[in-house]
C-alpha cells in the first residue's frame, strides 16, 4: 500500500478545481491593525478578512490581562478541567458569560468548533431518541457534532420556518428535539427569525440551540449578540459563542441553564479529556468581553467602517450582496478567478482579501469576505476599492447597475 | 419536554455513585510552581497532579516569548489558518515539531484532542475501506476520531500483538489499514511495543499512528518521545503530540509526510473551519520545544523526583503500580474513598491529588496519579509519604508488603 500516493492524488484533484489552499503567513502589527507583514511577499499588507472585527486583539486592557496573567500563573493551565487545570480565570469567564447572556452557567472550550462540537455532540447523543432539526447552511462545527452523536438529523431549508415546522409536525410530541441554528450566517451576512423558530420550539417542545459566533461582541447593548439586540435571550436553550473572532483571542463557550451546562462538562468527551485554556487566555477574553459589555465604541466604529465600505463599493459599482450584517461578500464566483483577484490585490497593491472557495463555500460561489472594522482608516477604504475598480475593468468583470 | 430534569437525573446519578466531578479552583504561582493558590480552601497547596511535568509553563524562556508575541503580535490570531489566521510563529512551530520527529512536516491544532480527532477522523474517513486497528487503551481522542470517521474499527487487546496480528491477518492485503496506539499509557503509565508493532505494520501494509501525547518533551535526547528514545521515528507513520503536558502551554500537533500533513490540513473539518491558536501560544511552545530539545536538565531533574517519591512510598508501604515511565499510580480503587482521601489530603494537609475516577478509568480502578517534577522538593515530598502514611493508617488501608 502505498499511502502518501493517494494522499498526494486526492491533493491533485484540489490543485486541478483551483480549491487547494494557500495559507498567508501573516505577522499582525499589535497597535496597528489592520496592518500586518506578510511573509509571503515580503512587506506590509492591510488585511481585510480577519474575523478579529473590532480590533480587541490589539486592546490595551486585553494585552494588560493577558500579561499579568502569564507573570502570574504562567503560560498554561497544566492539566484537564478536572485534574489541576482549573484556573481562577476559567471560572471568572464562566461567570461572566452567563451574565452577559442572562444565563445561568456558561461552559468554556478551547474553540468555538468545540463548543459546537461537544455540545451537541453530547446533547443528542445522550437524550434519548433525541431528533436534531439542523438549519441547511450551519456551520461545519455543528454539522459534525450532529453527526457524531449518531442522532437522527433532519435538515429545514436555510431560514425556512415552513420547512422547519413541517419537520416538527411529523415527530412525536415525547421525541426529544433540538432545533440548531445560526443568528449570523457568516458567509452571505444574513440573519436567522430566531424569534419565530422560539415560537415554533415552544409550540413543539424543542430545545433551540443558537450558534451566535460572528455575533458576540457585536450586536446587542453589551454585545451579547442578535439575541441579546432582540430582546430573546431568555427565549433560547443555548447559546453558543466564540472567544476568537470579536472578542479577539481564542475558545468557545455554551451559556444555558445550569444543568445543562452541568450535563456537558460531565458527559462531554471533548471537554473532559482535553487540558484547558491557559490562564492568560481567560483572562484576557475576561477583559474583553467586559470591554465590550460597556463600551459600544467599538461597534460603532465598525459599523461606519462598514457604510463608508458600502457607500464606496456601490460609487464603484462593484458588485456585493447587501446584508443586514457587518459581513460584505464581494461575489467573484470562480475559484481561479478569485485567486488571480486575491494575487494582483495582494502584489500590486498591498491588500489582503482570501478567496474563499470551496468547501467553506460551495462551488461557484467563491468570494471575496469583507470586514471592515474600526481601525481602518477611510484612505485604507478608498484604496481598496480603487483597486478592486482597476481589476474589474482589467478583467472585464461584470459591474453592478 | 422538560430537559433539565432529564439532564439533573443524568447528574443525581454520578452524584449518587460517588463520580460526579468537582473542579479544584486553582491559581499556580508562576516562579512557585508547583505551589498553587486553592480557592475552595482558601489557601496554598502543593500540586501533584498536574500534567505540566517539567515546570515549562514558567519556564523563563516561555514567557519572555509569550510577551514579546503578544507585544508584537496581538493575543489572538483573527482568523482560520486559511483565512488571514496563519502567523508566522505556526509556520516556525510546524518546522520546529517536523524537524523533533524527524519528519517531513506537521501540523498544529488547537489541542491535541482535535489533533487526534481530526487526524484519525480524517484519515480513516477518507481513505476508501480504511480499517482502524486500535489499541483497547486507546485515549478518549482517538476512539471519538475513529468513530467520527465511521470506518470498520477493531480493537485489539492492550499491547497485545498476538491480538493484533490475529486481527491483521484477518483483512485483505488491499484494505487501508491504521494502526492507532499510544507509547505512554497515561493512566497505567505502561508503553507500547513500539517496534513489533511497526515490523506487524510493514508485514501486513498498514500505517502506524501514534499517540505520544505523554512523552513528547519527556524522552529522548530532544525529547522527542519514546520513539525518539527507541530510534523508531523513521518507522512510524504518524507521530501525534500535545503542547499543553511536558511542554507546558497548549495545542496538539501531528508529525508526519507532508502528503499525508497536507492531506489532512485540506480535508480536517475541525482544522479547517476554526481560528488558529493565537501567535503567543505558539511563540510560547516553540520556545519550549527549543529547550527541550537542548537541556536535559528537566527530564533529568524529573527521573529523579519520580525515583524519591517511589523509593518514599515504598518505605512507607503504600501501594503503588511500578512502571517504567515517569507515572506514579496510588491505587484506592473506591470512588468515595479516593474523593475523601483527596479532601483530606488536601484540607489537612495542603496536598492536592485529584481522585481520578470514571470514566478516565474504569470503576473499581480509581486511584491517584502522581506525577512529581524537577520543581517538587524533598521536603514536599517528604510532607506528602507522610500524610498518605497517616491516612493509610486512619482508614486502615491495605499496605504492600
Ligand atoms: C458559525 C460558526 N460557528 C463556529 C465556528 C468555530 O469557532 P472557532 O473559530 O472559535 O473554532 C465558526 C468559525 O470558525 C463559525 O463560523
Ligand atoms: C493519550 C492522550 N492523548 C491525547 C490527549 C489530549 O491532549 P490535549 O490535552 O492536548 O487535548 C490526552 C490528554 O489530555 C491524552 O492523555
Amino acid at each position: 500500500m502505498n499511502y502518501d500516493t493517494m494522499f498526494q492524488a486526492a491533493l491533485d484533484e484540489l490543485h486541478r478545481d483551483g480549491s487547494y489552499r494557500y495559507f498567508a503567513e501573516l505577522e499582525r502589527y499589535s497597535g496597528r491593525f489592520p496592518r500586518a507583514f506578510h511573509h509571503g511577499i515580503g512587506r506590509d499588507v492591510t488585511v481585510w478578512c480577519s474575523n478579529d472585527y473590532l480590533g480587541m486583539g490589539q486592546h490595551p486592557d486585553v494585552l494588560a490581562a493577558v500579561h499579568k496573567a502569564l507573570d502570574e500563573n504562567g503560560a498554561g493551565s497544566g492539566g484537564t478541567r478536572n485534574i489541576s487545570g482549573t484556573n481562577h480565570y476559567h471560572v471568572a469567564l464562566e461567570k461572566e458569560l452567563a451574565a452577559l447572556h442572562g444565563k445561568e452557567s456558561a461552559l468554556l472550550f478551547n474553540s468555538g468548533y468545540l463548543s459546537n462540537w461537544v455540545a451537541l455532540g453530547t446533547l443528542a447523543a445522550r437524550l434519548k431518541g433525541c431528533v436534531v432539526l439542523s438549519d441547511a447552511l450551519n456551520h461545519a462545527s455543528m454539522i459534525e457534532g450532529i453527526r457524531h452523536s449518531r442522532a437522527e438529523k433532519r435538515i429545514f431549508r436555510h431560514n425556512d420556518l415552513d420547512d422547519l415546522e413541517r419537520h416538527l409536525k411529523e415527530l412525536p410530541a415525547d421525541t426529544p428535539k433540538i432545533i440548531a441554528f445560526e443568528s449570523v450566517y457568516s458567509m452571505d451576512g444574513d440573519i436567522a427569525p430566531i424569534e419565530e423558530i422560539c415560537d415554533l420550539a415552544d409550540r413543539y417542545g424543542a430545545m433551540t440551540y443558537l450558534d451566535e459566533v460572528h455575533a458576540v461582541g457585536m450586536y446587542g447593548a453589551q454585545g451579547g449578540g442578535i439575541a441579546q439586540e432582540r430582546g430573546l435571550e431568555h427565549r433560547l436553550t443555548v447559546i453558543e459563542g466564540t472567544l476568537g473572532k470579536a472578542y479577539g483571542v481564542v475558545g468557545g463557550y455554551i451559556a444555558a441553564s445550569t444543568a445543562l451546562c452541568d450535563f456537558v462538562r460531565s458527559f462531554g468527551s471533548g471537554f473532559i479529556f482535553s487540558t484547558s485554556l491557559p490562564p492568560m487566555v481567560a483572562a484576557g477574553v475576561l477583559a474583553s468581553v467586559r470591554h465590550l459589555r460597556q463600551s459600544s465604541a467599538e461597534r460603532d466604529g465598525q459599523k461606519k467602517a462598514v457604510a463608508l465600505l458600502r457607500e464606496r463599493l456601490d460609487r464603484a459599482h462593484i458588485p456585493y450582496l447587501k446584508t443586514d450584517t457587518h459581513i460584505v461578500p464581494v461575489m467573484v464566483r470562480d475559484a481561479t478567478l478569485c485567486r488571480t483577484l486575491s494575487d494582483e490585490l495582494l502584489k500590486r497593491f498591498g491588500h489582503y482579501l482570501q478567496p474563499i472557495n470551496y468547501p467553506t463555500v460551495p462551488q461557484g460561489e467563491e468570494r471575496f469576505r469583507l470586514t471592515p472594522g474600526p481601525l481602518h482608516t477611510e484612505e485604507e477604504l478608498d484604496s481598496l476599492v480603487e483597486a478592486l475598480s482597476t481589476l474589474w475593468k482589467e478583467h472585464q468583470l461584470p459591474l453592478a447597475a
